[in-house]
């Protein structure tokens, strides 16, 4: 089986200029099959705040209303995709900018209301693995924003870890699929307060453990657990860090399913 | 030769949401290959004053400062493309969203500062025909936002009727293409007070006496030289209406070369 690199890039990458060029450089670089999804940084509130729309989170994720919804949508498929496709055009890399509604890649449907409204907000049903194989095997670099849509005409958010997950697991049919989430932090931390504290591994009893522990906490929680239900699902590999990540041999967490799980 | 549809919408369609989805049903059912190429409409304007931007217009041209060129990416590759793209996937079209950036299909260099300073606007110097021409074959319907990039990292402003023009020439050696201008207008008028007075056909002629004598005027001008050019360079048909100039016997403006040109 051919091999794919699934990499999720987000956080203070994407708002770094010059970390996000760096970060594009070394992903560009890499010869094998690749896919990229990007957050949106910093830069939705900042676009909010300048429009006079108050951001609401609700235990780390956005309540998307109709105007939110709107604004998500600018600057995630337009200002930060399009300079990421452009910048890594600029690096010979193939790059095609993607939502969930280009080519019907990625659908969603708008999460019920619950005791927290999120609006517009959608939950992945379905991975048009078939598309994006064409894309891949045309030997373009697929790039995407955090948006999907519910096929209505309805454009959605969803979280950007969760759509670099699917991705992987539903391209697992096709290739050994390489799942690897940089960010601004350079992998799961041992103590919050020490960020040379890197674990080279993490596993699901110790992941438990460090999270009743308190020392995993808020973002890093569902991460995760994203992270396992991908190993759970096909995924070959999943790697946690900053940029370094994008290379194997590079300080990071690589997360993996305990020994019992793995004999399964 | 296959055909090839080449649409572009813009002005009122876009701004108004039931114009929009009717237009694009009506593309949607359109059997043969097409692409669709679209305008911002006023919605730029709309973002640029809500967070307190002044647009800045010369001879009906936007000037793209930075922060301007960040609001017009953000309108028309994020807010206006997307909502396109998700709209046609509800009607089974399977539109993918392209800016210039995107498999590098339209390059273009910043116009150089003359008299006035556009800022980031592009002169396109590069279709990439055969990309084009790869998408379409795939069967995928691309759907253009009036954005180009620089091949060096830098998105750039572009006119939407120009990137559908210099689309239908490119794909001219491929395919036999019809290249439509739909917006509000119903096709060039006799009399500008007139809505009625839609000209069945305008050739070269025509268009310079009318021209001469003020009736052609402001926006159509470059439209129609645009639309000559595309026939001097191999496009099959033009035409200028509503969007029901999308099909070939409604009531639209059919643009031809003069009779000596078209014996060239």
């Amino acid at each position: 089986m051919d091999k794919l690199l699934v990499a999720k890039i987000g956080g203070s990458i994407i708002d770094e200029e010059r970390a996000l060029k760096e970060v594009l450089e070394t992903f560009a670089a890499i010869p094998q099959r690749k896919a990229l999804v990007h957050g949106g940084g910093r830069r939705a509130d900042h676009v909010l705040e300048r429009m006079g729309i108050e951001p609401r989170m609700v235990g780390g994720r956005r309540i998307t209303d109709a105007p939110t919804m709107d604004v998500v949508q600018m600057v995630y498929a337009g200002l930060v995709n399009k300079n990421i496709v452009a910048l890594l055009q600029s690096m010979d890399c193939p790059a095609l900018g993607l939502s969930g509604a280009d080519l019907d890649c990625l659908r969603a449907v708008k999460r019920p209301k619950g005791e927290v409204d999120f609006g517009f907000v959608g939950d992945i049903r379905l991975v048009n693995a078939r598309v994006l194989k064409q894309v891949l095997d045309a030997g373009w670099t697929p790039v995407f924003c955090p948006l999907t849509h519910d096929g209505r005409g309805q454009m959605l958010n969803t979280n950007a870890d969760t759509i670099a997950a699917e991705i992987a697991i539903a391209l697992g049919r096709f290739f050994s699929v390489e799942l690897v989430y940089c960010s601004g932090n350079m992998g799961v931390l041992a103590d919050p307060a020490d960020e040379q504290s890197v674990l080279p591994t993490i596993g699901i009893e110790e992941y438990h453990s460090l999270k009743e522990r308190g020392i995993i906490s808020a973002g890093m929680i569902p991460k995760l657990d994203t992270a396992f239900r991908a190993l759970r699902n096909g995924v070959q590999e999943v790697r946690i860090g900053g940029s370094v990540a994008l290379h194997a041999d590079n300080k990071a967490t690589r997360i993996r399913l305990s020994n019992t799980e793995e004999k399964k």
